[in-house]
């Protein structure tokens, strides 16, 4: 089995690395920051994004796509915000790809968009194989998952420019060392960086706005170089 | 893609029901009562384990299969049980396959095994769709991951016999709503049992264990009935 499997997978990843090169071609042309949010189910990605959304729309145009298995629920919550939202299905599969994101792109209106965030499917293993396009990869640990997640699921670590170690407000409650945590990842991704967050208290946000703001900045002097 | 990946997924389903049905002929012959454990990253399956061998191994022979991409971490918690336990690592794979285990069963020796625990990927979307010849598919959720989880990985839900719904200490501390947990996973799975633990505390152990002992109790009498 083994020897039908591995090519079929390169076959399917060097045709995603195509279509990812495509829409990020797409984001540049725009001036658009796009990030693929990844995570464990239940880490916190729809609650960051409401978060988030909350502090920065009056300032950066932001629009989102999310991916769940079935339902719309995700993307109800986001519209709810009022910025734009389009909900992918994969119907099953465990990940986004690029193929996904061009087809989602269509019903979305990208004038005005400063920040498109991608909120890939709770998983840990493969949305870490699969590029979108994006510019950078970040992720969401919840400090209820435990210390030992960077020894469990490396490769999503690795990629990662930016961890969010989100529930800090649960730390008191479990076992979880975050000292741990920063050893584990450090030994991972030396580049990355690490914002402690509680998505419930609201603590810890400014440093991980700084950082979106930072990037949406470099994206618009980018799109304002191309335009005049 | 659509085209290309449809087909090869079946196949290797397909292939993999075959091997599945051998390595249930094989635990089948043996008496040995078989499950396949899953959840998401961090939701405690390795917890659960090291709480159920404390309380059951002086009365039951049990073994445990560990499925992780990478390390030995959780192969070399369980052994420091004083139970027999493999590890697999699937080095990247997002999911355990019939061919895994019955490699890893060389491993084993499997006489005086009464109940054999096959600890799957934290994921909660392929692991679903991947028979692994066990008797019982179990689930661990814990109340960090919040109570729309079956509404975003329905199949998972669907498919398992039992629902531990773990770490219900730290309820108090979230959001997570039991009642619409109950209610969400009924509209789901009507048959399946619901039991709320901690592995931290302790609370709520008993009829888990029971549930257990009960299911080992009927396999050891179709191996009496065959040896008689």
């Amino acid at each position: 089995m083994t020897e039908i499997k591995v090519p079929v997978v390169r076959n399917i990843l060097q045709a995603n690395e195509r279509l990812a090169a495509e829409n990020r071609r797409r984001f540049d042309e725009a001036g658009i920051f796009v990030v693929n949010l990844m995570s464990s189910p239940g880490a916190g990605k729809t609650s960051l994004l409401e978060k988030t959304i909350d502090a920065l729309a009056g300032r950066i145009g932001i629009a989102v796509i999310e991916g769940d298995l079935q339902s719309s629920y995700d993307a109800e919550r986001i519209q709810k915000k009022g910025v734009q939202a389009v909900q992918i299905n994969t119907d099953g599969g465990c990940h986004l790809d690029g193929n996904m994101i061009q087809i989602a792109l269509e019903s979305l209106d990208l004038s005005g968009v400063d920040l498109l965030i991608i909120e890939n499917v709770g998983n840990l293993v493969c949305p870490a194989e699969f590029n979108l396009g994006e510019h950078e990869k970040i992720m969401i640990l919840s400090v209820a998952e435990g210390d030992d997640k960077p020894v469990k699921y490396p490769l999503m670590f690795q990629i990662c420019s930016v961890l969010l170690v989100n529930k800090i407000d649960l730390l008191p409650y479990t076992d979880c060392d975050m000292s741990k945590i920063r050893e584990r990842v450090g030994q991972l991704n030396a580049r990355g960086k690490i914002f402690e967050i509680s998505c419930r208290t609201g603590e810890g946000f400014a440093p991980w706005l700084s950082w979106i703001e930072e990037k949406v900045g470099e994206h618009r002097t980018l799109r304002a170089g191309k335009q005049s």
